[in-house]
């Protein structure tokens, strides 16, 4: 009846295919073996608590606002500099990476800004992604119009997939065909391998040749464990000039139910429009305060605290609490035999199915075997076919109980 | 240098001419007259801090967080049912509307979602705003493309204008033209001014017969003062097939720092497409899915707060509060010979300057001679030129203090 337009680029999305159909599985198990208690190595979600320090800033600012000379109305869409100013000085600066407190876009998270950056740009880029990949980047191009229909393996149409599997170490190649927007996860979801100072330096390097924009996601930046690996895109020289930033406090701070992130969108970064200078950062901005109103002030406090000595050791702790899980894994399923990838420096590791299983068919031996939930590589692209993902994000006795039906089931 | 395609539509846009030059005539001001003490009355933010019962909510859920049992991770795209449940219960069917919960959508605030919501309508709708009007529904169109230039008045080429205006009773016309997608905001911003259950049903008819979508935006629903104005358009027959509503928790329990919000799409709204009924329900929850990971956990509880009966009998205290300084602005007008309009339902007061004079030549006046700061109506639209609008949110003696000031500079 209704005649106004909608966007018909939804319709072409796969149906989130991927955790209904986990979920389907483990709920039909379930049913037929009421007694198995079931394991979640499935999902990114982390599981410990705030940080003592976090939790004390969170109550010390809702305290705040239970005042009026302390209340807090509408805060800076881009944030409070109490929040800006430590992650400029601290995750930038002190390793001396250039980057500005008001290059800083405080958020209530990574999805809503990888997803939301696309308002800045237009139509007819041609988008880089890794396959497998983080399905957002994708499903908001999807739902811009940027692709065409999707085949059966679940590949878009006008998106360019750059590989990353066993055969190139990982490592995606440069694209054959010129491409304007190209996103990078690193450390990577799903298959928890990071990128060598060297590879990134190709990336900036091809950008800055093609005039494309690097999308740059390091949620996952705070589980490197050692210096040898880039932990921001602009440690690379030339990046200020092609690339944007992502990170968050989901997985450091333990916040994907506290909700906060932060985008870095340098100055340097321009493009030519009609002969004038247009700054992405500038459009971000407009973008910001126009679609947004800042993220919660009691949020932020929070997330600040992540900052001061006390909040860095205890975040620490949270990290290698969960790195050490990802060291069980990773050293117990190759005790059994299998490859695993990953794990070192991210929380994930991305397992090559025994026997040529197919990652659905590795997933129900384990279910049924094993009473595991893993998720099927093939989930995350063609090319995550025959890997499966296994998250650290657990208690140490799961991780210790998974590790035993693991050897039941597989080994 | 860069290549990337930009999104041009962004460099149509004004640049955020109002609140800019505000704040530079209030600082020329203040540096030539560093004595006078400003009091500013201009902008929508509250200013009193959060009720007891929901200052007790945030705290008892920051604890939540700091132990492992009662930890939250990522919770639903839609919101908690803890917060979703009452509001469908206590906002809608205590008052005999028919909304049930999974129709509601918790976010972070109502910028973001009548913002946001364009992502799910296309390109090619007849788009129809009052005029004046909360800048950001047109700003969101020009950036998703929906319009040509702007002229000198301001208003942007393919927007159909609605004028609210003392000559019609700032009641819209329906458009001569037929239009696909209706922002209507009641109480109104900036007017003050509401909408009868007639006038509504007037626009749902429109809907219906025309096949056009109601954005209907009730974020200062709770200042409504009897039950001759309707709260939501799904009070009229046939709305929950062509409206969605969008509220909020800002103005009434002072989330303007802290954060929630949430829309109401009807399982009802449906749009054919291909000969297919598509769900705009549907599509929204897609969106939400893929763009946005929830509102933050504590904020929820906050929110949820304002539903207890502390926390109603508080917000209900805070509402009469900002009233109490809306009655006193208006009727102390009135009492100077000013036409004053809102200020009855709506924490705003729009008043006809005075003599003739334009909206920033009225500003100049009452910042010179009473050192007070409202915001030109002309900046809301066109149509805003000749008013001026006062925030009732504000203390008790900043608005007894702008009164007396008011009667010096313009009495």
């Amino acid at each position: 009846m209704i005649m106004v337009h909608i966007n018909e680029n939804f319709l072409k999305l796969k149906a989130g295919y991927l955790f209904p159909e986990i979920a389907r599985r483990v709920t039909e198990f379930s049913k037929n073996n009421p007694e198995a208690e079931v394991i979640r190595l499935g999902i990114g979600d982390v599981t410990e608590p705030l940080p003592p320090a976090i939790v004390k800033a969170m109550h010390d600012a809702v305290d705040d606002m239970a005042s009026r000379d302390s209340f807090h109305g509408y805060g800076p869409e881009q944030g409070y500099a109490f929040l800006r100013d430590p992650i400029a000085a601290q995750d930038y600066q002190a390793r001396g990476i250039n980057v500005d407190a008001d290059e800083i876009f405080i958020s209530d998270g990574s999805k809503c800004d990888t997803g939301n950056i696309l308002d800045i740009f237009g139509n007819g880029n041609r988008i880089a992604i890794t396959d497998p990949v983080y399905p957002v980047y994708v499903d908001t191009n999807v739902m811009a119009g940027h692709t065409g229909d999707a085949d059966d393996a679940g590949r878009y149409g006008g998106l360019v997939y750059l590989p990353v599997t066993e055969e190139n170490g990982f490592v995606p190649e440069l694209p054959s065909e010129p491409v304007d927007l190209i996103y990078l996860c690193y450390p990577n979801n799903p298959t928890g391998t990071v990128a060598s100072r060297q590879t990134l330096k190709q990336w900036v390097d091809y950008a800055k040749a093609n005039g494309s924009v690097i999308l740059f996601d390091a949620a996952y930046e705070a589980f490197i464990s050692d210096d040898s690996v880039p932990r921001s895109i602009f440690e690379i020289e030339g990046a200020r000039d092609v690339a944007i930033e992502f990170r968050s406090f989901s997985k450091n701070a333990g916040f994907t139910g506290t909700r906060c992130a932060f985008t870095v969108v340098p100055m340097d970064l321009k493009v030519t429009v009609g002969g004038e200078q247009v700054s992405l950062h500038q459009l971000w901005n407009r973008r910001q305060c126009t679609k947004f109103n800042g993220a919660s002030y009691v949020v932020q406090r929070g997330a600040a605290a992540a900052y001061s000595d006390e909040g860095r050791q205890q975040t620490g702790e949270l990290v290698k609490f969960y790195m050490e899980n990802a060291r069980m894994l990773r050293e117990g399923l190759e005790a059994l035999g299998i490859t695993v990838y990953g794990g070192v420096h991210a929380p994930y590791v991305w397992l090559k199915t025994p026997n040529g299983l197919s990652s659905w068919d590795f997933f129900d031996v384990v279910l049924s075997k094993g009473h595991l939930v893993g998720t099927p590589g093939s989930g995350f692209g063609a090319s995550g076919e025959g890997y499966f993902r296994l998250s650290a994000f657990n208690s140490r006795a799961n991780v210790e109980t998974a590790l035993a039906r693991f050897k039941t089931a597989i080994g």
